[in-house]
């Protein structure tokens, strides 16, 4: 078994997906290529970022994950590829793999095994193109590591604090106590995914029941985490502990971006209530 | 081989799908998934009846379907699963198979062989979350079955009476003599797919030839079920029995949904002129 | 490894595709199927023709590539089957192939190897639906390929000149003497794929840099081609040669197709500066 997962903001419109699994299946034609989702905001890194973090644990270990948001291909940004937890990455060094790699506020997540960048040029699809390295450079140099290459075999080996950090700022306390995050996706069914993630909550509350925290999104307050979607009437919000250990805000039987004409990055805070003040 | 289909109401926007794969392949690394569809309407479980019991015959035997239309998750709803015709069914217990199970107005469909509450805990995917058992239970039970499991190795078997039934009514002969349907699934081309069967006109007018059947949706009236979509002129709708043996209403080079305005749900009528009487 | 490529204009909310793929494996159970896309332009044949035509060069020789945009399915239309640079086509006789078959201004892209009328009813999936041949016909006939049937087994030879030409009309050097192209596709990003390729440039105007060629669009000019989509300022066009050698207009982290109000078949055109005559 070797699988790769894709994780794009290509859309599923063009013929950009199937031409990298063409070059996939070139190279190692017995690979296994799972989608993770080519759904992802055009050009946006961050949700790239939360998304290939959340994914990867569903896969089992030697799992190669290629990822690509890419907007600055064909100009200086390295690709980078690396090992972890026994996972395998790879992608652009713009940031994608920093959740990956632990956020700060989360404790580290993963050891890292090995980081190189992948300068691999002969195993580079010829004629290679300036705007879709995707095809011509990543998806060939996933094959080959599906194959069983190692990791150093791509390029020299680079320390974690060159890579290019993400454009992000991680949840913090704000003056008025509360913590402050932001809606980093929105789903297919509407549910506002925040990157407030229980076990930070559970850090800065401990002992506090989820139903004395109280979440504010768009000026409107919600109090309690609920348990399920159907907790909450139907056609009223609930804030929960989704499925990737986020806090989310959802409607019952709708959308929650309807309701509150959300929209990615919006603020949302959550505290808890009764004077419990914030570990910090 | 051990197929394993998807169809759910997930979209393809998120990693949701992604990670039940992951979740699958970590159980059977060997196992083909195949997306039926996860563009079906948000929670609407009687369309995702309609798509399993249209779809599912289009594969071998042996193939194990993962059917997730979801909105009790987390509440008190069963999963169950069912062996039927030589393929196996995964899912929630609220009317999803009832479809596959048999209309009654067509006849049973297939023989049950086994049907089950899904129960094996040992086998869920830890930590279980509570808002995606499509990925948590089922994924992995799914996998399970497509080793080899035995359906009853899943839990204890029920009897088919006590399924949660469908909440859905079969198309029935109205006041005015004609059959009664609706619109069950708007199709990608705008073709509205309904929920009368060419069996159950054959049933109701015999030897009634396909052009005195009157179709009327919308206030207007159709003559004659057509043989293909190019039978009518450009821009004109048309009647004509589907690929699934539905009758659908379309526009040649054009949308019935547009030219319409036409909405799931939405009802149609069917009716043999020059005073046929149904046989009901 | 047996390689299927599917490329349609199904989209991806129904079980249309996945139908195919039932149909497909209970044929070939070892089959590796790939959506090439599915997000065609309704009954967009010269859409289809383009997309095949820079996507099956992507995928290993061998590959069966099964096409289906069919607006005349069920009627009078041939389905054809085709070898061609070591890889096989199969879909309906409406023009789709004739990209892939060689454009008249780019020199003969490939030499066919075999080209037939796929008639072969024994290997038709029963009952025959008249609406779905994908699914019936080519769907079971692609798999058959996929096993190693020769494609002479599928049906009679057939002359080249006998095919449906494509309903599209080249390149040309305009009254002007610009050379005048269309818009041909709009990808996900917002991008502008044109059918202006680089190989007819460079016979145009032979030596020219593409800093001195000037491409017109919306009425507006957008001078030199560039070399990334990062070339320009945020939120301002450029042109460029994408990634299968056509030129495209991109806005630079932003939608050309938003920033020109861009339409499918809107006219673009190239030229040299400084008087460069174009070599017709």
């Amino acid at each position: 078994m070797s699988i790769i997962t894709l994780t794009t903001d290509f859309g599923l419109e063009d013929a950009y997906v199937g031409m990298m699994k063409g070059v996939i299946l070139g190279v190692n034609p017995s690979a296994v290529i799972v989608d993770v989702t080519h759904g992802l905001n055009p050009q946006n890194v961050v949700q790239g970022a939360f998304t290939v973090s959340a994914a990867y644990g569903c896969f089992p270990a030697g799992t190669v994950h290629l990822v690509v948001v890419d907007p600055g291909v064909g100009g200086e940004r390295r690709i980078i590829a690396l090992a972890l937890n026994g996972h395998r990455f790879i992608g652009p060094d713009n940031g994608l793999f920093q959740l990956v790699l632990g956020q700060e506020d989360q404790g580290d997540q993963g050891k890292i095994e090995a980081l190189v960048a992948a300068e691999r040029s002969d195993l580079f699809r010829q004629p290679l193109s300036r705007t879709f390295h995707g095809r011509d450079i990543m998806a060939p140099l996933a094959a080959h590591l599906s194959l069983g290459m190692a990791l150093e075999a791509l390029g020299p080996e680079i320390p974690r604090e060159d890579l290019v950090p993400l454009d992000y700022r991680p949840p913090r306390i704000a003056r008025d106590g509360t913590l402050a995050g932001v809606i980093v996706s929105i789903d297919h069914f509407g549910n506002l995914i925040t990157d407030l993630h229980a076990r930070r909550l559970a850090d800065l509350y401990p002992g506090v029941p989820d139903r004395k925290m109280m979440v504010t999104v768009g000026g409107r307050r919600i109090p309690g985490l609920s348990r399920t979607y159907s907790a909450a009437q139907k056609h009223r919000p609930l804030a929960l502990v989704g499925s990737s250990g986020y806090v989310e805000i959802a409607v019952n039987c709708g959308s929650a971006q309807s309701y509150f004409q959300a929209a990615w990055g919006d603020r949302i805070a959550i505290e808890a209530l009764h004077g419990s003040t914030p570990i910090s």
